[in-house]
């Protein structure tokens, strides 16, 4: 029930994670909304279910305070089930901080691990690099963001085949003396810790391919997640602008058209999976509030891997 | 003597300042050096003057460590030239942070400003915008950032005539109890301040028009402007890879290229004026260590531009 277009696009999304990649689906949310929406797909399969959740969560709920009223919410619905391993992972284009307050709740957190972190993978043309945490905790002591670069670590490991992944520590300059007091901590005990630590790292390297793990307060991470969302739009503007003034250029702009969005897709998250819940009992991802049809089914081929390379599951503090 | 091509691309710059905009320059530094680059540039003029000062502040220097023990550096020399009004303002390719340490102890904080900060403005297609702290400092109270609103509010309205200019406090989500814990008492502070505050602002809205001045804290800023940075470079190579696989791109690339170009410049600060200290006695800016001729000279008319509407007169804490 959760996201901007649900529940057509959340249906629509899961009908085709069935139908394309064979992925048994449940969909949680009212019985009779979500059975409406699936009678429009023309798709009858049993490996679609529906499992029925009465209350829904809004986006600007208080995440706590609706977790513990809305107990039959396709949140904690949902959160139930994967709890009970009725289901082996969860997707949810809902209330982010709703999602992270039930699972930490319900699922509870990996041993050891102070704080779970939302992780997201970006495709840039030099390769994969995962930024975390991208808004779970918005101020960081330094010890979890060493627990990030252990998580983040295993997770390119596992999914990407990377031996000993290059962590960065996101900071104002790349010098070890740089950055706020918490980050210049965190340097320090990163020189110490067991993970392949390449030191701080600027915003010009995000993108460069220097690291394969990128660690970051929630913060600092969610400004530069959703940047990277706006400036897709907004140098498509600007070109689009600098192109209406000088009519010449138009038939280029237009063959060059679909080249520029996807290399500017590369920015934008949701397109590609959605984010995971790194450090709490069981798979949970967290897809885009706007996530669309493509982007759900996206986030659930990512849930079916995550489960079947037991990432949760690897994860200790 | 400061930054990467100096002092080469540094004395172009002056004298590309005095030789177009009229400017009255001073050049810092070793006399015998700068008066050998000044004999190549071909062009003798009364307004280029040359101060001698002996020692170089290094890039990766300890800020406080060099102010106080090289007292004829370039970086000293020049401040003092300013507190004496031998000069109207000091531009500097330097050592951010010894330019910094430097104004602060030789000019002084503007009375009641708690610190001062780094502020730019971004050329955007929808309208500039001012974006404040960008790195001199790291972690930052909130009535600090209250402080920022207020002075980039009075920069934006005598600079670019903007009446009420609004504020946005970039934060982790629109509502006012998202953020760090700092960022969400600046919010409340700012509730009440006597500026045209607008609320939180995301990472997604930083180009959109939305604000006219963006406070952050310089760790963020640092960040977000690093990443304008690189993304550009980012994006050029993105898309000469995706024309490569596909030659019949190629024409109508190279007819845009420049278009390109332009655009993704508007995401580097250094290509219009550098930064301004925003809060100490007199006019300092700083431009950035990979300045070229043009660049300074751009910082010059900046600096020039600051003197004239007496912006550093006019903050008051």
């Amino acid at each position: 029930m959760g996201g901007d277009h649900s529940p057509e696009e959340i249906v629509k999304g899961g009908v085709a994670a069935a139908r394309d990649e064979g992925i048994e689906v449940v969909l949680v949310g009212q019985e009779e909304v979500v059975r409406g929406e699936l009678a429009k797909q023309d798709f009858a399969d049993p490996r679609i279910d529906v499992a029925n959740a009465t209350e829904v969560v809004g986006m600007d709920e208080r995440p706590v305070l609706a977790i513990k009223e809305k107990r039959d919410s396709s949140i904690v619905v949902g959160m139930e089930l994967l709890r009970k391993g009725e289901v082996a992972a969860f997707v949810s284009a809902g209330n982010t901080g709703a999602v992270m307050t039930a699972a930490c709740l319900i699922l509870g957190k990996r041993k050891g691990i102070h704080r779970p972190a939302l992780g997201a993978v970006f495709p840039f043309h030099t390769g994969p690099v995962l930024c975390l945490d991208l808004g779970a905790n918005a101020d960081c002591k330094a010890g979890w963001l060493v627990q990030f670069a252990h998580m983040g670590s295993i997770y390119m490991e596992k999914v990407f085949n990377i031996e000993n992944p290059r962590v960065g520590l996101l900071s104002s300059g790349e010098e070890d003396t740089k950055g706020s007091q918490e980050v210049q901590k965190a340097n320090k005990m990163l020189r110490k810790a067991k993970v392949n630590f390449i030191g701080n790292i600027e915003g010009r390297h995000i993108a460069s391919g220097i690291a394969d793990v990128i660690v970051t307060d929630g913060f600092t991470g969610n400004v530069v997640m959703k940047l990277g969302e706006g400036i897709g739009e907004m140098l498509v503007g600007s070109l689009w602008k600098a192109v209406t003034e000088n009519p010449n250029l138009k038939t280029s702009a237009d063959l060059l058209e679909p080249t520029f969005r996807s290399v500017i897709g590369t920015l934008d998250y949701r397109q590609y999976g959605g984010a995971l819940l790194f450090g709490v009992n069981h798979s949970v991802i967290v897809a885009h509030g706007r996530s669309d049809a493509r982007a759900i089914k996206s986030a659930m081929v990512a849930a079916k891997r995550t489960v079947a390379l037991e990432l949760a599951e690897a994860i200790k503090g």
